[in-house]
């Protein structure tokens, strides 16, 4: 049995190689995913991996720069690039019992200002 | 030894409580904080503290949704609540070896738009 790492890590290295057939076997037939920001949600096997690849047609890459899983729950960052911008992306991941993805909520944090009253609490960098 | 799960649960429970002496004591005295939406960083403990306690004055209630651990690192997913308005605030951790938490990563996403490209696949919730 894959742990939820190795899931996640798995389902990272087929999107970044744009392998759907691996990267479909990898998600539950009826895998949901979710975007809190948009509130859009994607339902089902098909649609989902549709929507990755019809989605995010460009020539984007990806890095992962951390996954942390533990029992059925994982959590990972990665590095979504494209056109010259970067962009970290946020995944939290339930797996079903068979190891397979079956629920995804989806976060991408854009840049922001530190409020006026916060300032002399922090340097930059 | 206490797990990173463990660690990270004690922190928000200090932090929801306002219990600043605990909170002080499950992070390093070199603890890293960084924002890389503000890049904003933090470092220290008594600057960390500092940081939380001066620079969220307000009446806020937080809720976990989500901590994974593994190993030496977490993932946290928090409902951070004030004056009737509601985030989602994402962390990834580093705990050192004896278990402080050493590196905090933190993400506030926003809300925004679905790309006009992507309506069609995707539904509203």
């Amino acid at each position: 049995m894959a742990s939820a790492h190795q899931v996640v890590a798995a389902y990272w290295a087929a999107a970044k190689n744009r392998d759907w057939l691996t990267f479909a076997e990898l998600v539950s037939e009826q895998v949901v995913y979710e975007a809190p920001q948009t509130r859009k949600r994607v339902c089902g096997r098909a649609p989902f991996v549709r929507f990755n690849i019809e989605g995010f047609p460009g020539d984007w890459h990806l890095a992962v720069e951390r996954i942390v899983g533990e029992g059925q729950h994982a959590a990972s960052w990665v590095q979504f690039s494209d056109a010259g911008a970067h962009y970290p992306g946020l995944c939290f991941f339930n797996l079903d019992e068979d190891s397979r993805v079956a629920h995804i909520t989806d976060f991408w944090p854009t840049p922001s200002e530190v409020p006026a009253a916060r300032t002399h609490l922090v340097e930059r960098y």
